[in-house]
């Protein structure tokens, strides 16, 4: 119950320096006359037929609600009272970079001098736990988001979940959009308009020489998408509008966390990711050559494969000698292996080479993200290739505001 | 360190009557000459070309060793030296059913009058923790095993793993098998000679009204078999001789016990279950209606669907009010169902509909049966089905003494 200062005010926020030049940027007349705008509540069309911001893309998952803000290079198209809402959210959100405890905007992500439906602007990537979305509501009828054009456009399920609360408590309606195809929307258009966007992990067989380099995504079709938040989701791309979900499982990033703060205490994602990074799974999994003694050759198994996760848990004395690190690791360990195994068989199944990794999963991450560049390679021998996007778990959120804005303009 | 009355000696023992009446009928004669063998140590024919039994077929696992002992009709068809041990071993094996605090013969599971490459007699199944390996080895050489033939035939890991402890410590020879071809040899074997050895249940969408039929498997090809010991293998069968393993997963019975023991202190599976059976894995998971608010329909989740396993964990306050029961059920639904889906995508890869669950994992466990015989059917609206064997973990180990059999007969 700790999310974005519910009752912060402008005086706790300093702003940053570029941002505040942007806020005193008032020398342009506004596009709307009189504040008026045409058609229905619903459209965000001035009368000059000019989008009216909708500013937001919001996606609310299962655990992490992601916030995509467009930063308008220019203020001033916006009619008085319009505009005066705007610069109190703007100065909030961008004289931030930490909401509260637990909200944050992933500065290292913002993407500058992008052009969206005829305006140009910045970037903004901010989350929270949907947890805390009482207290975004709260911050959200604080800073009179009400006052902004007809709503936020959401999706994930929580859009569905809380379009009540919103129409109730903020008078905001969310305009909701499958998570999929904003996931997909999200992926192409930042894509475009990131260039080092996508990249992969060379020699994904040493894990000490396997080094983080740039991938050419320009021609991505078809491949594979697995979305990692808090269950999984995998699709398979053909093109920008042919699309299938082929397969998806239960255990994902939500798995991780639920499972680590059992086995740990531990109380957040980075403490389980930090745990992890620190213990070794092989004193809680069962190895081949734990059973076998070496490899099982027939089957192409090594002696270093897991053969049973968690397998040496059912023996008390081991259960005893267990650290916190290593229940961590294996729990990492065991749920990226999964992941990675069911993407390789629908890979398989779809004759696809290219398999996209996303989601929140895969931040702070970089054991999963060396992992299933291993599996994929190893596992394939060499066929399939694990690629991975700066922006992981934001694609739906930017997606979300995408497809609103493509779609009235 | 508790296996098989390590201690113990032949007054404990209180022998059936039946098989009492077996080790009493010394009327006929001996087929061996003077105790003596032709060919090899490793041959088990007779001077007659009648096999030497081995009476024994061993599948050492990660987690349990299964032990399938063959009790002929007759034992006066032995020399004299080897009748003795034979008595000895039989006694022992037959006069009890627990072996010290872990060792169990599984007396419902037991087939009377099998024919075996002209030998006829009752086959007993017995398991113990492979963990008990060690007093496994001392009771062999109290009861003098070292006396019988040349050796044990044995299959699983174990088999490499203890094979030099069994030479050096008992003086016997492991006759080593791959295991998955006495998976496959026990099953078709064990399926031909028990006639209602293989059942499916029935309404598997109404757990309520789902009940256990016998299903007609003589004509079995092709099928696919899911064997869920610690880890799982799923091989793909097209006759009796080809058949390929098509995938597999170390998120199997190792992980279910292993998980259960660290999140609930239980510390046998048998607890594990019977925790599971009064626990709700709804308390612990998050449904696609816990992020929705309902279904997703666009994709076909129910609400009911697990989005998210262990989903509800990242919440202290849930995690407070996490029961034991709720803890295990959860871990059991999560292992089952992942288990299930990576068996329906080889089902659909592999064009088969029949899918024959096997594996110790099944053991006491019908809430699994029952969960994959919803997912088979409900995920594959009713073209795939689940089949199950009664003799569930003893395939391989029966296999493994047919094996060698009639390579020698």
């Amino acid at each position: 119950m700790d999310f974005p200062l519910v009752n912060g005010n402008s005086s706790d926020v300093s702003i940053e320096e570029d941002s505040a030049a942007i806020v005193k940027n008032d020398s342009h007349h506004s596009s709307l006359v009189n504040g008026h705008r045409n058609g229905s509540p619903d459209s965000f069309n001035d009368i000059q037929g000019r989008l009216a911001m909708p500013l937001f893309g919001m996606d609310i998952g299962g655990t992490l609600t992601k916030l995509v803000y467009f930063e308008p290079a220019n203020f001033d198209e916006f009619d008085f009272a319009e505009r005066e809402t705007l610069k109190t959210i703007h100065k909030y959100l961008i004289g931030n970079t930490a909401y509260g405890k637990t909200g944050i905007r992933d500065v290292h992500l913002e993407l500058g001098n992008q052009t969206i439906c005829g305006r140009t602007g910045k970037i903004h990537f901010i989350r929270f736990p949907t947890a805390q979305m009482s207290a975004f509501i709260e911050l959200a009828k604080l800073k009179n988001f009400s006052g902004l054009a007809s709503g936020i456009c959401a999706t994930g399920g929580g859009a569905y979940m809380f379009e009540e609360v919103f129409a109730k408590e903020v008078l905001l309606q969310l305009h909701k959009y499958d998570e999929l195809d904003c996931l997909l929307k999200g992926i192409h258009h930042i894509d475009r308009h990131n260039p080092c966007e996508c990249y992969y992990f060379s020699n994904p067989r040493d894990t000490e020489c396997c080094d983080k380099l740039p991938f050419n995504f320009h021609n991505p079709y078809p491949y594979l998408v697995v979305n990692i938040g808090s269950g999984v989701s995998i699709l398979s791309v053909r093109s920008k509008t042919d699309y299938n979900r082929v397969s998806g499982t239960s255990l994902g990033g939500g798995t991780f966390l639920g499972l680590c703060c059992l086995l740990t205490g531990c109380e957040t994602f980075e403490e389980a990711i930090g745990l992890a990074s620190q213990g070794d799974s092989r004193n809680i999994d069962k190895l081949v050559k734990d059973i076998y003694g070496g490899d099982y050759g027939k089957f192409g198994l090594k002696g270093d494969t897991v053969a049973c996760s968690f397998g040496q848990m059912i023996s008390q004395e081991k259960r005893d000698a267990a650290r916190k690190e290593d229940l961590a690791r294996a729990t990492l360990v065991t749920l990226t292996n999964n992941i990675g195994s069911i993407a390789r068989m629908c890979a398989k199944t779809e004759k696809i080479e290219r398999v996209v990794f996303v989601g929140n999963f895969l931040r702070v991450n970089e054991i999963s993200m060396k992992l299933l560049s291993y599996a994929m390679d190893y596992w394939s021998d060499g066929s399939l290739k694990a690629l991975f996007l700066q922006h992981e778990g934001y694609f739906g959120a930017m997606g979300c505001l995408l497809e609103y804005l493509q779609l009235n303009s």
